[in-house]
């Protein structure tokens, strides 16, 4: 990908001498388009982003992990403005073209000066930093690194994207949360950008749920810096594109949900037979976070009768009479009778393996809607629990 | 209390041997208010029930545990109006007065030989019967009986009311759910009965949350006999009784969440200064279903960060730097500035207490609501992904 630099160290922003400090830096000032988390409590580089994001240009990404920035007043604000000054001095660009980031503890103070201290090595040695380094660095308790690279062709000129997130809970043990980071070297407006990465967040990252919790920090950032030939004019380069983004940010958020705290399984719920579009997200979601779904599916209990309630209870129209429900490729339920205890052996072999998909035909409308989760183990209130210190 | 019979045998409706057949016989026909599930699946005896509250008169209550009859089909609804012939017979009254309620396995048969031998016994030596009985035929996997009984003085006349509930989880391992009768020697119109019953159920049981999901089987049955001399006019006389019924159903509810799955601790959370009444109760009933919160309490960790941002995702109006949050009353977020680590350790010696309040307070408005919730351990999620069988 031409025109992109990521690097990552540790600037004993966390207790341990894990990386907690990455950088991305754009040769040629980028195309930015961001999508915030909608919790009405955001962090402090979520209020600069929000206001610099107007300008629609982006050069330099400084994440760091360790500590949200989250709750801490006013003083929050002027750490954030601060550390993306170091970083606008270091590559000598204006500050309006930097973006801030942060993930980690709430409401304790920024450490500003491990970010006066850590920045000037990060840019130094910038040449010899990767993507990997960048995405170990944005880690919380994430168990991994989480990368996806995508070459494009678009009319015969190469182009590439590259995704990094960072996850595994809607809010872990107070560390604060989704991060997404999206570079290409495609050539393309802003303000398309902005409106091609919201659809695709609306079909990926809201539409995964760990434990329905949604966090302070959720944070998803584009930069397009049209280095390589490829560009984006009319509708049909921006279908293509729209689908390229699509498959990498569904991947991230695959991703995430595998590495959810405690998952043993990666179920796709899928809706079918809505009666309006906003029905089957409604029950699409109430299953995926119904504590009941998720601790049958990690018991391998294939309890649909914890599923058709989840929908009864979504807001969703429901009528019992015309609902079938498949387990993978097991009808359990048909036309709401229960198909017998021989169905049930049936999708208990389903429900061992590791993916599968759950479909709920409520038959009464033609709108589908799914999301991807995880099932629920005592391992995850093990994490949670855990006193914080 | 006059004129009301109860007794509890064991039917063969449950595997092992433990009560699970319960009647409830009022000598003359009583008044009759109910609250059902919003639950868009329900079992057949709410079908039935539905319909014969219309009357507003009932006489004799038949519950059993061990079968939800939910998701039986046609054949559930026959089953359920023929268990309630059996019992019309019996008794010589018309089957219209027989009120049906089932809780247990979902999406199996009624087994109705149980009851044809069953009820005739029940009913033989309903004069031996105690409201104990009753109370320990309509579990599933409680851990205890919940009875509350009320001494009233009404104008000089005393009259009684005697509540009996059942339910820990929402929904138990496809086991279905909250049930609930009360009964009283009470003299008052069926109408009036049903709004303030409405009132009540919506001041106890709708303030209730373990785990977030409601069940398809859910039932709140109030029956009052008028056999005291006490009987309601006017406002006055209303205003008062509901005080007592509010009394009663909130101690009933409060049992629930103490009983709850894996529960180790009873939380009320109180958000106050909302901009408006559906504020305070989105707030609190996001922060009661959090899974983030309620595994923090059970880690006794003074997470206000998680309350907080569960608040921010509520849907309700939240202005960071109003908010104050207590535990107890250990005041940890002041105007949105977190009040530092002393106030985290004074808060977590609240939080090693079996019983506290949180209050979140707004601070943008006048308005408060309520609700009572349990921690969420890793026996929650143990109970619930056991396999059924």
């Amino acid at each position: 990908m031409k025109g992109f630099k990521f690097h990552g160290i540790n600037a004993g922003i966390k207790p341990d001498s894990q990386k907690d400090l990455g950088i991305i830096f754009s040769e040629k000032p980028a195309s930015m388009a961001a999508v915030f988390t909608k919790n009405k409590v955001i962090a402090a580089p979520l209020i600069l982003g929000k206001d610099r994001l107007k300008n629609g240009v982006c050069q330099a990404v400084l994440v760091n992990s360790g500590n949200a920035n989250c709750f801490t007043g006013e003083q929050g604000l002027q750490d954030a403005i601060e550390s993306s000054n170091i970083v606008a001095k270091a590559f000598e660009i204006p500050e309006e073209l930097v973006m801030v980031s942060s993930t980690g503890v709430i409401g304790l103070p920024l450490p500003i000066g491990n970010f006066e201290k850590g920045i000037p090595l990060l840019i130094k040695d910038i040449d010899s930093g990767s993507v990997d380094d960048f995405a170990e660095a944005i880690l919380t308790t994430d168990t991994t690194k989480k990368i996806i690279r995508k070459e494009c062709i678009h009319k015969g000129k190469v182009y590439t994207i590259v995704g990094i997130a960072k996850g595994s809970g809607m809010i872990k043990p107070d560390m604060a949360t989704m991060l997404a980071f999206i570079c290409t070297d495609l050539n393309i407006l802003y303000s398309m950008l902005q409106s091609i990465l919201q659809k695709s967040c609306n079909r990926s990252f809201n539409r995964i749920s760990v434990d329905g919790d949604t966090s302070t920090n959720d944070t998803v950032l584009c930069l397009a810096n049209g280095m390589s030939q490829a560009y984006i004019e009319g509708e049909d380069d921006i279908i293509e594109f729209q689908k390229n983004l699509d498959e990498v940010l569904f991947s991230l958020s695959k991703k995430i949900v595998k590495d959810g705290e405690g998952a043993t399984k990666l179920v796709k719920i899928i809706v079918k037979g809505a009666k309006s579009p906003r029905d089957a997200f409604m029950a699409a979601q109430t299953i995926s976070n119904s504590n009941l779904v998720k601790t049958a599916l990690f018991g391998e209990d294939p309890n649909w009768g914890r599923v058709v309630a989840a929908a009864g209870r979504s807001g969703a129209e429901v009528v019992m009479e015309k609902i079938d429900l498949l387990f993978g490729d097991v009808l359990i339920v048909d036309k709401g009778e229960w198909c017998g205890k021989g169905a049930e052996i049936k999708a208990n072999k389903i429900l061992k393996e590791q993916e599968f998909n759950i479909i709920l035909d409520l038959n009464i409308g033609k709108f589908e809607d799914y999301f991807l989760f995880c099932d629920f183990s005592q391992e995850y209130v093990r994490i949670n629990a855990d006193y914080r210190s």
